[in-house]
């Protein structure tokens, strides 16, 4: 038994990833209602069996729809999330799912009220096989307790001969840096620290290399605490071209009896492919081959959204990490102008 | 042309590694003044040339003496300073240099009273080859300017058998694990990005692993930031048995052109020895020997003091990275306490 769903939007590549997640789970992709003709083809040549919608309201009101992809613009994603929620259906969307404490606080009114899910796809956890393994190694005690994360996630901003569209130069529009790459680690500061309560200690912006987009922060950073545990996030939009990846996006969780470091994307300078796990521990320093580790998170999407569980991921836990980011992002401190 | 030294105290191994950087750099090491007769015994016989003296006056008023190594317990190491510095000599100590900011005031005072020379020895940059490597690079341009440091220091409390002097694990003694441990990462974020003045904008610490020592932490964190740059360092003694070396200490540079790591002490499951330095531009990923970065700093300290300079450090940095350090641990929340 699987679920059946429909996309809103194709506004980022993410879109895709989330549907092959649950398409792979079994669900069945049945209906999609996007504007933009590129994109209209695009999704049209990938998922022929999905049928175009002609309005939002034609999905909305489909009663055999049990959940809505959201693929807007990240503005859009909590707005789009509040009506489908309404309408008795559960949400998924990408990072960053919600955008401002306003955003926020509805999205928790509507969510409570109706009982239906909101997730986030946090793309860096759910779907990288590494981070996967160490959330296994972690609950199996492998490093005793989680005291410390510390994520960095510099990112590519052009790929050769690529561009980007306008709104993702918009602070307004796409949430701040913040918001959107920080959201990842806030979600795996929490995973993996065990931590259901937290707050951000500081945080800085700023654009040190793209004065060409001038309501863009290309760099960012975050510390965090919880009660019992505190990380670091490191965000950028820098890089370089010689790199051979998106980004060198790394992961050290420091625990009492042993630590973990994982290279999410490549080992620069050193092993083949991707997902490299290192731990280190009393007994030694082990490389840990993480081919087998299960994506699950499309599967225990559907569990959920069939069983009225939440085992991909805690409601509270999706509102915490996104309540952070968007705390952080607003009370960043912005070092570039400050030199100006 | 050299100089003449003196030792006061021998309470830490840092004492040592000073003392050798001085006579590699053909420094003479005249006398020294220490109490404990094992240490006595020690420096006897590494140093045979070196005279026992029989009060800390008699080495401050040999005017044929014109350094003096500090190798008391850290909170002694200022007090010591400011009466070497008042008596017409320079001054060298291992970090912590300075415990208090009371201590700083005094310090600063009479530094600028005097003129004289107080230097700290923060090894894990000035003895350690690939991050002189680096400072090369960055002087050269080779990652544009750095916008963000990230130094990861976790140490080893106790080697096979060992143990620690009872001072040590006294806050109020020892200067506390930001003072001590992070000051090497405040000079290291000042000097890589270029920063004359900085603050602390949060900073926590907690003892998650010896409620055997109550005054004592075992990790901590801080975030900083300049006028145009932020740092994070995350320092422990977690340091698991398992691991070939005291601590798998990591330096992380973002720069606005490329990116530069290094593994100072090891490279885990990879490539022998120490001192290793990935460097990712636009070019490519480069894996950089380091084997032939030279330690200067011994030479250099030697050659200011012959020249009242401040080519081995400026003397406000010395100051400012202290400040930090300091600053950091007395507003850092102790994040263990907050659980009980």
């Amino acid at each position: 038994m699987s679920i059946r769903f429909s996309v809103i939007g194709f506004e980022h590549g993410h879109v895709a990833k989330i549907i092959n997640l649950l398409q792979d789970a079994n669900a069945e992709f049945v209906s999609f209602y996007v504007l933009n003709d590129t994109q209209i083809a695009e999704v049209n040549h990938n998922y022929p069996q999905a049928k175009q919608a002609h309005s939002i309201d034609e999905i909305l009101e489909d009663e055999s729809i049990q959940l809505v992809v959201g693929g807007n613009i990240p503005i859009d994603r909590a707005p789009l999330g509040i009506r489908v929620m309404c309408q008795g259906k559960d949400y998924v969307t990408a990072k960053p799912g919600i955008c401002t404490l306003e955003q926020l606080a509805e999205v928790r009114k509507i969510q409570a009220e109706t009982g239906q899910i909101y997730s986030i796809c946090f793309s860096e956890r759910f779907t990288q096989k590494a981070t996967i393994k160490a959330g296994e190694l972690v609950k199996a005690g492998a490093i005793g307790h989680v005291v410390k994360t510390t994520g960095l996630g510099p990112h590519r901003l052009f790929k050769e001969g690529e561009s980007r569209p306008e709104w993702f130069f918009d602070t307004q529009l796409a949430g701040g840096i913040l918001v959107d790459l920080a959201s990842h680690q806030m979600d795996q500061f929490l995973y993996f620290t065990g931590s259901t309560e937290a707050e951000v200690i500081g945080a800085t912006v700023g654009n040190v290399k793209h004065p060409q987009f001038p309501q863009f922060y290309d760099v960012g950073d975050v510390m965090v605490r919880s009660p019992h545990a505190s990380g670091y996030v490191r965000i950028d939009w820098l890089t370089p071209k010689g790199l051979p990846s998106w980004g060198d996006v790394r992961l050290f969780l420091t625990g009492t009896d042993g630590y973990i470091e994982i290279r999410k994307n490549l080992d620069i300078a050193g092993r083949e492919g991707e997902s490299h796990l290192f731990l280190v521990d009393d007994d030694g320093v082990k490389y840990i081959d993480c081919s087998d580790a299960e994506i699950t998170y499309g599967k225990q999407l559907i569990d959920d959204i069939l069983n009225r569980t939440e085992t991909a991921m805690p409601q509270a836990h999706v509102f915490l990490a996104s309540e952070l980011a968007i705390k952080a992002e607003a009370m960043a401190t912005d070092l570039t102008k400050l030199d100006g």
